[in-house]
């Protein structure tokens, strides 16, 4: 490992003068070589597969294993999406002039070295590195065991695009290991890799954010909210609801908990029936639980629950301040939202609400990078420091000073 | 420690909300409180010189413990000047519409719960509990034992303040104790503690560094670099060369290594003369240390050598690109400058120096945050997360994503 880094940062340190022309090449050559590859990536996909069934993985975890001609020309496509990405490096983010005559610009430059630990997906591999490269940085991958065959394929063509692009082979590494210790190590390296990304389950973010000693852009969880104000259009409300919930009820920005205003407690079933009517189990308060023999009491444990699974939690509260009372306990600080046409409430929880994305009147699933116009985003990321809500190509950069003057010296 | 840290969040959760006003109104009410404190002031200040003699302090370190009329009227003074400073909190750093109809902005919130540790500065515990709070942060302070009682007393003025305005008295809490174990559970304190700023000599912030598990705002040192290119006009190469060594030789942006274009190896004694002649002891390399009888050679050593004394090292390299490769090996990340008339070779430096200032024929001594029309500056950072140079207000808040829509829900 600590050659690995070694040769990351020097790759970075080439990286971060590399033409923008030269890296979308490099993106170009690899979606290339990954379509000229695709019978020897579903040979080594099925090795993946094979070695997945004998470990007994559960079938979700096999589908996202598994890749077919769909799948790998999605990979290459969405490197393709990232060439069309404006590259952030080198952007002015403000420039000023001093009384002392210096002209004084804050320019944008790549973070250094990423370091991605990540699951069973092979689409990572492509997804971060890509996205790693076009913001000028070195990243060292660290896949799952069980994509271990289809990874290494992936990464031999991302290697393709670099060296024919003629960029360090290094910029895009991937830990060829799936000894575990891979992970502690990376996790130690501070001083050669500048921030860890982990993508995958719970378990995994809980272990990267617990042990790390680099800087860590993630979110353990997305326990989110709307709340139906007592202002709200029901229309609305019962649209971003059911929505927020079921349009997809595995992502991070899937609502899990439903606040409901108790002055319009007689409008609460209205709310609740579509989404239950699709199949979602609803665990209410005592008045919620009541309107339906179907639906079953939440309890203390159910409001600091994510689901990730069409199950609901709904809770009764006294207007907008109680709502954002029971978020600033039981929310993960991911995604939460107001259906109000109140638009002091609406502002109240704009303003008071500490969660990295707080919404007016819209789903809480637009909680996507891609829905943000920020582009492929690496994740989402709750802590406060550096890079808040999605973590696209401008939070994977640094910055620095240009100071331009003409002899100042300082009195 | 923990039960500190419960309520410097609960504190920060009502400073997060807290109008500019009431803010600046406890930093005017402690201004006011520090003069008409200013006897107790001087007593309890006394009980730390004879407390620093008996423990044998330096005159330096004695010097910068002690207070008198003059310095306690700056120290309420630099309140003064932070209630000038603009309120970062709730700026809209950007805003946009995406085609979904959502409007979406990005505003600054203050980062959380800061902890501050120093050393024997008493005006730290004020500069620093001051800045903190005008960004909207909660601070736990953690003083050098030297200052403890000066230390003390300047926080229970900054409560006044507080309460006078207010806010939580918890906003700025100073831990009560010269057990040096707080530091180090104050390290350890992640989910409570958002960033650590430490303030002081090298061994401080190189202990603060290995062991911190929450992120960490500082530089180990500034080894800065000043450039002289065969391009330079030698009266500014002159001037800047003897104000970035000389101005002051103890700040973290004085300049520690001279770097010459040997194409002007003739010009050299031109431009070191001046330094040398204010007594600054010249450390070259064959070349340079052949110059004057008074010049010595130069060890591998002094090329990685913040002095922080009137010691300059000096060394010949082969025009831009060798310049830059000395920088990139030598340089701690801190400030580095060029002089030249030669504009390509002047973007070549800023674009290829990796430092978190990079300038152009001005002094290294620049390096400030007042400077860069920051204000106060609590530090300069030369990690390459969330701050990176002067470490000013803006450098203290986070963000947060706020999205205005009509009722959108994601298809």
């Amino acid at each position: 490992m600590t050659g690995m880094g070694e040769r990351a940062r020097k790759a970075a340190s080439v990286l971060a003068q590399a033409p923008t022309e030269q890296k979308n090449k490099a993106l170009q050559l690899a979606a290339d070589s990954l379509r000229a590859n695709k019978s020897r990536l579903l040979a080594a996909n099925t090795k993946d597969i094979i070695y997945g069934e004998e470990k007994s993985l559960t079938d979700a975890m096999i589908d996202r294993l598994k890749l077919d001609d769909a799948r790998i020309e999605a990979i290459a496509a969405s490197l393709e999406e990232i060439i069309k990405l404006d590259d952030p490096v080198g952007d002015i983010m403000a420039q000023w002039d001093q009384p002392s005559g210096l002209n004084i610009s804050r320019v944008r430059v790549p973070l250094g070295v990423i370091g991605v630990i990540y699951e069973s997906r092979p689409n990572v591999t492509a997804d971060a590195g890509a996205l790693c490269l076009k913001a000028g940085n070195a990243v060292i991958l660290r896949g799952g065991s069980e994509s271990f065959h289809s990874s290494t394929l992936i990464h031999e063509c991302l290697v393709e695009g670099l060296e024919g692009a003629g960029l360090p082979a290094d910029s895009i590494q991937l830990v060829p290991t799936r000894d575990r210790c891979a992970v502690g190590m990376m996790l130690k390296m501070t001083g050669v890799i500048d921030i860890i990304v982990p993508r995958g389950g719970r378990s995994l973010v809980e272990r990267v954010q617990n042990e790390s000693r680099v800087p860590v852009f993630a979110h353990l969880e997305g326990i989110c909210h709307v709340y139906v104000d007592a202002d709200a259009d029901i229309e609305k409300a019962k649209d971003v609801a059911l929505n927020a919930k079921m349009r997809r009820t595995g992502i991070c920005g899937a609502m899990e908990t439903l606040l409901i205003d108790r002055k319009i407690a007689d409008r609460a079933a209205e709310i609740i029936e579509p989404i239950a009517a699709l199949g979602c189990e609803i665990r209410g308060d005592e008045t919620i639980a009541a309107l339906d023999a179907s639906y079953k009491l939440a309890t203390d444990e159910d409001w600091d629950t994510e689901y990730l699974e069409p199950i609901l939690s709904v809770k009764l509260v006294d207007g907008v301040a109680d709502a954002i009372g029971h978020i600033s306990v039981h929310s993960s600080g991911h995604t939460e939202s107001i259906v109000t046409e109140n638009s002091e409430a609406a502002e109240k929880f704009l303003k008071c609400v500490d969660s990295a994305i707080v919404m007016h009147n819209a789903s809480t699933q637009f909680a996507d990078g891609g829905e943000f116009g920020m582009g492929a985003e690496i994740g989402i990321a709750t802590g406060r420091i550096h890079a808040r809500g999605p973590v696209g190509l401008e939070q994977l950069t640094s910055f620095k000073y240009q100071v331009r003057g003409t002899g100042q010296t300082r009195p």
